[in-house]
């Protein structure tokens, strides 16, 4: 699967196509649909997310709730476009134009690409650098992860995530994740912070209070896994099929990502060869198995079939309320920084928008070697290779 | 530009391939070769550095020292042929088989691609994969890296690195990397792991010293930086167009690269807004800049002007002469791990292979953006695109 | 540019995305409805044109009337989605199971994509086939096309078509292609065949009157040709790149189109070196030259300053209304095919499809070589360009 | 697979390489050599070919005679280097620019890319276009051609050629392709111009030996068939999936290929619906047939399991040792075109490369179906997919 998103922040709604989706996968909607409310859940988030309440319309690709192997297309409706209907219309108008003429914005955000994009797309008008680069555009990709974590589901592939750091306060989390399973994540489903300990929400709810208060931002930390995943995705072969490239290519796509990090990464550079490689044991009972996994799932660039086990880091949200120094781009005068509403902390829904993306790379890799046509397909091909792994 | 990159460690011949890469640059082969001699350099590395020398034979795509456009296709011989040459044969012989039956390896390396590429490709030799996911590898990205890092040049781009940090011993590097300059460069090169300080230099060989004798090995730290690189190259408007989305899949993709940080991404994520965005500044000499560079020169997924800053962060080398626990795949017997002769810490080697991994991507995109035919026709862009900008 | 089409014959919508378009192109929507309208156009389309009237909806990508470097998406809406809602619904209700168990169609139409599209996904309706592979797709293309057209006529590019063939009525078109002007494009729209030769044009209705009363249908052959093209896009570096090759890649994938022609490619088979080759000729007014254009403009996969002409031969539309002979999937069973409302003839239409994807491939080519982000930016490179030519 | 060539014609080696071939292919090195053998053969090549006598060095992702899952890459050496390697020199040496500085070509032939490739390039010396232009880049392709081929053999897939025209003389072929099977490939093995027919083959070369007379060369035309191609590879869901698009991409991309047809494509022109459709037929024994083929085994732009049919046609040599009027690009005087040695008539090689090409497209196509990892896990996946066909 392939999928490509557009649609401004503000515009009438935001549309996505996934291409090469295979057919015959049943598609539950309102699974989708809650995919997108979990993304604009959690504390910290502006009012905007009361006005959202996303949900998707399906126009192509599925037929009486089944993919039939065409593309996927989708739009989310800006639940907002009567307010924005003039400032976002497609259609030139002279009045128009008058009307907004002044409501050009020209003093660029530290920390968002207002700058970079106002001068590499030679526009007059940061509005235009914003609408797009809004993280309103993960939407997006969550319900095209919807898709791909149902077609996981198929093969009993799971993923999940969950909270580790809001600003100072952070988790303090197993190094050796043994304790990756369902239960973590159901914990972190009940959290407002998508943090599995409900003490350690609470200090987090501090801080983003404090940072409220100040007008600050706050950034933090999410882990992302994937459960039951077969060996054998990704290749060492060539330097662009190593599937820990294509994950941290998808998750600093993410809006606010500055890093990544495969299994104990950040760790692994002040450990040693003995204490960190994850050994090999064998049972009759589990096969070929590992007692740690700090490797994250992922050797070589191809999974061992361990978990996968990925950590993503995120820079405070940009706007601050209390205005940042900037230049006004056409005056060169000195300005402060707008203050469009928005959230003070936005860490668990990036954790759901990392899902979709991880999600979305895992499903594609299992087309890579399984096949891409059909969901019948698909498994018969999984069967055959679980049979070889049996005897190998 | 493109490449593709081919060669077992111990083949006749590693072999790259860059396609797309403009005419009329003039290819010093002396820097191409230097660079190889950077890869193959360090404290810490083993003998084979001894015996591989590595050299660059260039084949087509230039002539009479300039690039004409077509594709450029180069060799790096392995010296030590004559030992494998019946062992990694490429045509099958009965004698051959014979020979080599008893040298199968099937106790796969903890850390390595081992256990995951042998299933995957269901081959009957881990000697088969060993020989493709070695870093000897890296030697090609390094070459295609030269071209890269030549044409870069021609914009007065350079890109550098240097290392941080071997095991527990840390170079105490400032924060809000004021200190980037040509100069912590030099002091790189003179030092034998890269890193710019003697005297942690020095603490760093002991750590390597302590490894050797425990049978361990190490892995570390460094930071890439891109300086003088125009505003504007990847894109907010598609996920996978952001630059530093890409940056990340091309460092990750390095061998042993567990997590990767743009400017201060790691630590953005206990910052606040306020603390950590780069604030934006006017004067008539230097334009628009600004007094810090915690993006790392990436706001948005698009450069802003600012020195692109990224780190690595490098698992120890999974082989280790002490052994791992491991179990054999057809006896299912433990076993400890082969102890193929091996380096104890490659970090330095590794931020080479950064430098080059960089490069290809930026010289990827000055393209996109300056038109990618020939040198002169992006410089004349390029010099459009400054005219531009100094008018903004 | 790039661009994903999707969306079933009788879904709600149609839905494009154009992802990679340059900022600061001013859209003039009524040009592309107007594009729409020429491809349903034609004698010999059947009734449904009537109710389709396909009219574009902008979602994203243009502000104001002017493109801003966002993915642009579109949507064509289903006049007649009223009467296919239930057949054609996205979600799951038993009662339209219900409805619709008895309308599976299981009988193959010789031509079209049924036979292979139902077992390649593994589907039990060959209805779900024939909404995708409909030619109603081909709308996405012609607005994706429209939007492409406009980014060339910044650059002065024309890009026509005009229909030389129906059925065993041919347009006795000089070989030479000395008459390719605009005159001959204002002649092919006033006919309704699309056909610059009224007198021919007439005998080619007399043919489809004919084709109607038998119950059958027809084809023809369509020239596309682009005038004022650069030379040197495309190339011959890598096999992938060249411009006759995307170009041929493009036409082939209209339906029912079976073979495509580059300049005088089809009679070039029986030429001789001497008598096909357009020799070179220089004069001060109009630098260098040819007197004939039998390379149709590109040479070695590149273009050579003149016009790009394309023949495409177009198979006649599957569905008959006498029927074809095929055989029920399930029983077995001979059948006669589906007799679905349709064309007698669509060649009229496909050269309008013809001239999108053409335009397509030229406008990306054209992104290739000056640059992508903004119109602005690109005819500065674009006048570099034009400038070193005159000098060469 | 994915493959990129380079390589000039002239210099030391052209190289290639295979990314994403599947592992536990057996490889007959002197099926390959044969392969680049049948390329050089044929009446009408000139006496390079004498020297060539290509053969295959491969370097990597084959050992002991069977594919590893690594990339594969190889080396043709050029057996005339010793004679060029001055003028063709990678280095600079102020030597060899003095040497080589009167040498320069800038009298761009017609037909060939060296007008456009000068100026797209902004070259100096029209020889950096001829040496990559050149046809001979194509042994790199009939190599890769030859692993493709290799694979597909072990699905039973057959991809043949042979020539039906060289200038005017034509070989009088059934238009339904009844005749097509492994006979009429052996006749054409056995014929001087790939030509099933003796007594054509005659005229066919008494049509070349007027032409060598004349100074002039000659095209034609041939075709290319592949059979037992599973059903249901391409898609008709997306545009550019198409696998008659990418075919036609594949062979127009081949120097000198001006048109490209499927099955009948250029007569269903003029043919009606009812004629031309290939009706469907089943009987217990053959399952689901046809009894014609015009449609060339694609329907909708997926494989219908007939054999898939392609024509070529290709263009004259434009290298004529008449000479054609040009011009000097920098004098701006009439020349005469360059008479460099060169062949008559390439029709039976082009067909070899054509052959190639074909396999390529459709060993990806199979990867993309079944799974691209190894054989016996690609098999397992055709037989899954064989034995659901049965019971469809």
């Amino acid at each position: 699967m392939k999928f490509l998103s557009s649609g401004e922040s503000h515009g009438k709604a935001l549309a996505g196509i996934i291409d090469d989706f295979p057919s015959g996968v049943n598609i539950d909607f309102s699974y989708i649909n809650n995919e997108l409310k979990r993304r604009q859940s959690g504390y910290g988030r502006g009012k905007r997310m009361d006005i959202e309440k996303d949900s998707l319309e399906v126009l192509s690709g599925v037929r009486h709730g089944e993919t039939i192997g065409s593309p996927i297309s989708f739009l989310i409706y800006n639940k907002d476009w009567e307010n924005w209907k003039e400032k976002m219309a497609v259609e030139f108008s002279d009045s128009k134009a008058e009307n907004t003429k002044d409501l050009k914005i020209l003093n660029p955000r530290p920390g968002h690409a207002d700058f970079a994009g106002y001068t590499k797309y030679r526009l007059d008008d940061i509005r235009n650098v914003i609408e797009r680069s809004s993280a309103r555009e993960t939407a997006v990709r969550v319900a095209a992860g919807g898709f791909a974590k149902i077609l996981l589901k198929n093969f009993n592939i799971f993923v999940y995530s969950f909270v580790t750091q809001i600003g100072e306060i952070e988790l303090d989390f197993c190094d050796s994740y043994q304790e990756l399973n369902e239960d973590i994540y159901l914990r972190a489903e009940e959290s407002d912070l998508r943090c599995p300990d409900e003490k350690v929400t609470d200090n987090m709810k501090k801080e983003i209070d404090a940072a409220v208060k100040k007008g600050d931002t706050l950034g933090g930390k999410f882990v992302l896994f994937a459960k039951r995943i077969p060996v054998g995705l990704g290749s060492y072969s060539q330097w662009n099929r190593r599937l820990d490239a294509k994950i941290a290519h998808a998750i600093i796509s993410i809006p606010a990502i500055k890093a990544v990090e495969i299994g104990n990464g950040v760790s692994s550079a002040k450990s040693s060869g003995i204490n960190f490689h994850d050994e090999i044991f064998y049972s009759v009972e589990e096969g070929f198995y590992r007692k740690t996994n700090n490797a994250g799932g992922i050797e070589g660039g191809v999974t061992n079939g361990e978990d996968i086990i990925i950590s993503a880091y995120m820079k405070p949200i940009p706007t601050t309320s209390a205005g940042l120094k900037t230049v006004n781009i056409k005056t060169k005068k000195n300005e402060s920084s707008l203050k469009e509403r928005s959230d003070t902390c936005a860490v668990p829904s990036a954790s759901v928008v990392g899902e979709a993306m991880l999600a979305i790379v895992l499903a594609d890799e299992l087309q890579e070697k399984f096949g891409r046509d059909s969901l019948p397909e698909m498994l018969e091909n999984y069967k055959n290779y679980c049979k070889y792994m049996k005897n190998i």
